[in-house]
């Protein structure tokens, strides 16, 4: 089970295709029509609803602002998807900060990443804080927690291309040839690549930057790549 | 003034060539090395250094986690630029998130952004979380905080195009020409565009997603904006 909070995030989960256990909310989210509206929708799908005070709410959150509701619900289980053509495999190497992980799936989904692997080291998924900036992205697109013996496996299996972000990398540009089908790997915040990732990956890609910078944030750094890599980008 | 807090913050700082006023820390900082040699590089260059208990400290700093030391510095004044070849304005409009705001000044470092001009209702630049998540940036790049009047005057002085990002805009592909100075406006993380960018937009340019995904992370969304309209991209 995760714990989903806060209204967007409820509403996201409310409307994706996984199953919600329970809703507990404080008398605050009546106060306002999208509060209610919320719970209408969850009572409509048969979602059992409890109303708590507000003290006992913060008490259960994880966040600091569960703006009056959270919901329980079962934790969707995902294999890493066999390759397709636009296939883009987006490998987690051990990123530590809840907020960029949420983000990155955000990220992501909206770039047309196939799947999102995390690898041992990585923060969960699941964890409230995750799960709320990935703003109900968590709900649809599939991430899978995995071993490096599972995830090298799988890209012997397919014949699977690994690159990996690294500012002293090939310079992405439009020059760069793209597979078709693809693995790309961001590493962690402070110490970069893992060794397993550094062994592995068939190519290295920056991003160009201003002589001197040091380095971005990996959430941008990410989506500046998979915008970059995106399957759909080579169609203009 | 402003404060700095956590050591890359207060490293960056002293390296910078604005002054630091003072500098704070706790016992804790001497006990690495690397603590240790920035409170020696803070002295060598005159910085008058007080070391006060861990509970003053966590007291004196805006973040959870001050990393034993903080340093006082004077806010720099910088004008909105000139144009010249090859300048990027990039325009906060209402940004409220300080991590965004911060991560989105060190994205703009990174991307050769000549400043960044925040509008009314964006979070100060110099607020604690801003210049952490900034990660030194705000040392080094120009900033302004400036009224609709001014920004407008200064767009109809130098002929500067202001470009707007919006989801429902123009998706940005290889065949868009970009102009070559350019201002460009990201907008609130709720609300979305002001009716001020929206009125003066030459053109709202979109980032191609998956249908049905919402949108981005403002920060996400600017760093992948700035990058495919960088001034050295073009150079490929």
């Amino acid at each position: 089970l995760f714990v989903a909070e806060g209204v967007r995030t409820v509403e996201a989960l409310l409307a994706s295709s996984l199953g919600t256990t329970g809703l507990l909310h404080s008398p605050a989210l009546l106060e306002d029509g999208r509060g209610r509206a919320l719970l209408e929708g969850a009572q409509a799908i048969g979602v059992p609803i409890t109303e708590i005070s507000d003290a006992d709410l913060t008490t259960a959150a994880d966040t600091e602002t569960p703006q009056g509701v959270l919901a329980i619900a079962a934790i969707p289980r995902h294999q890493l998807p066999a390759p397709a053509p636009g296939y883009r495999l987006l490998v987690l190497d051990a990123l530590q900060d809840p907020g960029n992980v949420g983000t990155i799936v955000r990220t992501a989904a909206a770039m047309g990443v196939t799947a999102t692997v995390s690898m041992p080291g990585t923060v969960d998924f699941w964890n409230a804080k995750v799960v709320r900036s990935s703003m109900g992205a968590l709900f649809t697109h599939p991430v899978v927690q995995s071993s490096w013996e599972d995830l090298m496996r799988h890209l012997d299996e397919h014949d699977l291309p690994l690159w990996a972000a690294d500012t002293a990398g090939t310079v992405l540009g439009p020059r760069l040839e793209v597979p078709a089908v693809l693995a790309l790997a961001v590493g962690n915040e402070g110490a970069g690549l893992s060794a397993q990732v550094a062994d592995r990956a068939a190519l290295r890609v920056a991003i160009r930057m201003v002589p001197g910078v040091e380095s971005l944030n990996v959430a941008v750094a990410t989506g500046i790549l998979l915008h970059a890599l995106a399957p759909f980008t080579s169609v203009d």
